[in-house]
């Protein structure tokens, strides 16, 4: 329980990571921690102690129970308590993790483009935010639409990301994903896909591209840290096929 | 204290509401309670009873003692228990109230044009919602200009309002505001601006324009249920005068 008070519950004021957790391990724990440390400079919060919190990971995961198969940990760094948009001085920022089961990912996924955009004037448009009503409104816009997941553009029109996932698409043999000053979060998903492609000889690109470039996409896939790789079957109606490259990253992403 | 599973807390996926007590007195509680409901259909959340919301609000600020003075009296409209963006069927939402003093608001502001903008694109931007990161962003850059408050801009470009208050300006004897579709709350106090205006026979229009209409404006001013009229005396570095109008305003609205 907390209390009611909490920023982060008031006003979405805070970070959040969900790492993957196989057979009782953590996966790429570390690179989570950092990235909400690196998320609290942004935001000006306290940042956890980098030990505590791979700990407090590791414990929620043990109190869930026995390791056998997949689960998701959250940790969760609220602002503290206090009231109104000025955090008050000294307040003491909040660590919460809890791990919860997770059911076997889909195999692939349908998109659908949202109304709904990514606000790149924000810096918390590149981070994982308690604020997160906008990915949530994006995923009920594409769900009326009859798809999975939602294909958020940014305010200038540009490819951004999914409700809840980085989107890579492949064009003549070279593989492109939007920069983060887009308006996406740096995943660490994503940097595993940029990499692995990268070791297999494609060149890989962090481009500005509008809604049109996936029209001419070969290929399409979402990554995201629960899900590793998974391939879009169609966008906005239209069917996209496999691509070897998306078939090589699920292997070595994850 | 809320449960740690609160979709309020994990995602900012719900509303709020904050109504100004005066000695005892609630002021505009239905009119608060009304839009809640109404934030909650464009939400898709299932909305409180509007008598039990109301009766919630009075036990808060009744509860926190002797009625003398200011209090602030926040409504919190959570979507209840579940993780992940798409909410549990059945799920309950959750309302919370509570109460708190209040100072006396700052006789008048100044503003600074914050780098963060509205992101009209999003139905939460004309709503009072659990995300609330971006205006608590946008206050931080306004203080760290050295002014009180920040003025936010849309996407577009457009005059939107303030991190947390409508704004409105005064040029050639009419008085303006940006239309709700610019990304603005359908503030309570913004209505009661724009009817007593009229009322004195004012011309008022509801417009778009972009931030170079403040360089013209003879005056310019926030409106909140907490503050009511606040005249702006600086906006980016420019002073602002006082304007019989802003004045006459000021005793109106409350």
């Amino acid at each position: 329980m907390i209390p009611e008070d909490d920023r982060g519950l008031l006003l979405g004021d805070g970070l959040f990571e969900t790492i993957l957790a196989t057979d009782g391990r953590l996966e790429h724990a570390e690179a989570h921690v950092d990235r909400m440390i690196r998320g609290c400079a942004v935001l000006g919060l306290q940042p956890p102690a980098r030990e505590a919190a791979l700990a407090a990971a590791e414990r929620a995961l043990a109190d869930a129970g026995p390791g056998a198969g997949r689960a998701a940990v959250r940790l969760t760094l609220t602002a503290g308590s206090g009231r109104g948009l000025e955090r008050p001085p000294g307040a003491q920022p909040r660590l919460l993790a809890s791990a919860s089961a997770l059911r076997k990912p889909a195999a692939a996924v349908t998109l659908a483009t949202a109304a709904v955009r990514r606000n790149e004037s924000s810096p918390a448009s590149r981070l994982k935010t308690l604020s997160y009503l906008d990915n949530i409104l994006a995923r009920a816009q594409a769900r009326a639409a009859g798809a999975d997941e939602a294909l958020m553009l940014n305010t200038r029109g540009e490819i951004a990301c999914a409700a809840a996932a980085n989107l890579f698409w492949i064009e003549g043999g070279r593989l492109y994903t939007p920069v983060l000053e887009c308006g996406v979060l740096d995943g660490i998903m994503r940097a595993q896909a940029l990499a692995g492609a990268a070791a297999a000889g494609t060149e890989t690109l962090e481009v500005r591209a509008g809604r049109e470039a996936l029209d001419r996409a070969e290929a399409v896939f979402l990554t995201n840290s629960l899900v590793g790789v998974q391939p879009v079957t169609a966008l906005d109606g239209r069917t996209l096929g496999a691509h070897p490259l998306a078939v090589e990253l699920s292997s070595r992403c994850r």
